[in-house]
């Protein structure tokens, strides 16, 4: 007589993330999913957690904490050149999270999901005494030998950004208070971040990564993976108006901050009608900021060709 | 003159994490990790979170964490009949984590990945001000349509488990005081299950899953899964001799209790000859428990043919 019937965990599950649940993942009713691999494509994965108070804010809404789990995974895919295809995710919740929070977060998954064509394929829900955690893994595809790289920079190469700089750490500066934002436009670029899929960059860039913990110390990477320096003009950094709103006393914030997720690329000179005709097929804005040499350091010069000193380079999680 | 200089986010991950990196992993160094699937084989995919205080102690030693993690993970691979390829991981710590901690935690993990065959593929490291919150994503392969499904049980299949059931919950009652454990047998098998990966039983059983939420509980889920009731004997389900030791007053949380990661399965009465021939092969104990029948309970019986009452059926973890 003991009815076995589902417990809370699977009450969840059932309401808000079953409709989320896409091919092979067996509807999340067993204890694995199945996949099989898209015929001729190496696959893709990366994994990225978001911890409230350290990634997102706790009062941040719903909606949009689901869509940048998401949007920050997708950002490494575009990084590395891949087509996304599925993804699990494992969420460990205060108890006393409401059920509208689950719906409103299941609904930012599902707008994301439908505008990049990707689906969940399983996961995990469990309960934490600490601030919400949530982690996700995404898978995506790409053609064998077409994954970008963050090593392959050459000296000479250009240093070339998606999008705008800095966007993202004003946002969280101005949601705390310490940055005017008067529509906005600034919080949603943190909260929301886009991610570069789609850029046909194969062949055209030398390497790529996204700006995810401050432009300078990712370019740090690009340039330690090839044995490179790299010089970057902070006048041809690209600030979005809000940006350059807030004043120029933003600027190494800008150049250090991180929630960027914009791709950060080496290309050959001789590339750069490519890289422009790719950026144009997507309707990306692409700016050159700089060029890569021989030495081992990242130097951002000021408009009279003086270096700027940085208190730090970018941005830890840890 | 900024020198972008990993931070300590990056030490550890170099200090612990990249001596566990696999083929794919590009050495932790880009965005994302690049997989070529086996050739023929479908990719089984799942994912589970631990936080410290619920799914582990927190002072549980850091090797038994790290192996904890990936064990629970492969046991979902094992439920599926998969064999385990690689895995993505995220930690979040906290702040004042030593050196030490994630030093055994990767020892933990360096030792079952040689075990059982599997690598890092990727993941990341983040702050947290809460519980260490660990999740993990584990990729197996298997053969096409040859994966084990929590549906399939037909009326009349017996119930057959691995292993021992119960030793994970009373370890967990016996690391807080409140069973006897004097060789610490219990604890051990709290700390540290047993996937039961490698067993030949495509086209043995008829249905399959991982006990992890408790016996009565996950029997549950194999008769909705099917549309059926099961019935099983408390007399036959097999204890190991410290659970015995423990006191018959214990059965009820032998039965409900979570953390056993043994194999549930249904099994048609003509393929026994072919699971102990399986169970033999890998050196696994196998028992048949009960049967599958028509209706929608789980009822268990004691020796005089009595249905037990249970007050919960299982553990949830929300």
């Amino acid at each position: 007589m003991n009815n076995p019937g589902p417990p809370a965990e699977f009450g969840l599950i059932a309401r808000h993330f079953r409709p989320l649940a896409g091919p092979g993942s067996l509807d999340l009713l067993d204890d694995a999913a199945l996949l099989e691999p898209p015929p001729g494509r190496h696959l893709v994965f990366t994994a990225d957690a978001m911890v409230a108070g350290v990634h997102f804010l706790s009062d941040d809404p719903a909606d949009t904490v689901g869509a940048k789990l998401l949007r920050v995974n997708l950002s490494d895919l575009a990084a590395m050149g891949a087509t996304p295809l599925a993804y699990l995710m494992t969420v460990s919740a205060p108890r006393d999270t409401s059920d509208a929070w689950f719906a409103a977060f299941a609904a930012g998954l599902a707008r994301d999901q439908a505008r990049f064509g990707i689906a969940l394929l399983g996961g995990d829900t469990t309960a934490t005494p600490g601030p919400m955690t949530l982690s996700l893994t995404a898978i995506g595809h790409v053609a064998p030998n077409a994954a970008l790289r963050r090593r392959g920079a050459m000296a000479g190469d250009e240093v070339w950004v998606t999008g705008t700089i800095g966007d993202g750490a004003l946002g969280l500066l101005a949601l705390q208070g310490r940055v005017p934002d008067p529509d906005g436009w600034l919080a949603n670029r943190y909260r929301l971040p886009e991610p570069r899929l789609g850029l046909a960059l194969h062949g055209v860039v030398s390497a790529c990564m996204d700006v995810s913990d401050g432009l300078v110390q990712d370019l740090g990477h690009l340039c330690r993976a090839a044995g490179l320096a790299a010089i970057i003009e902070a006048g041809l950094v690209p600030r979005s108006p809000a940006a350059l709103a807030a004043g120029e006393d933003w600027l190494p914030t800008c150049l250090t901050g991180g929630d960027d997720y914009e791709l950060l690329m080496a290309v050959p000179s001789n590339h750069t009608d490519a890289l422009l005709a790719a950026a144009s097929a997507q309707g990306c804005r692409v700016t050159r900021i700089g060029r890569f040499g021989v030495g081992h350091e990242v130097r951002v010069l000021d408009g009279t060709g003086l270096t700027i000193r940085l208190d730090r380079p970018g941005w830890s999680h840890f």
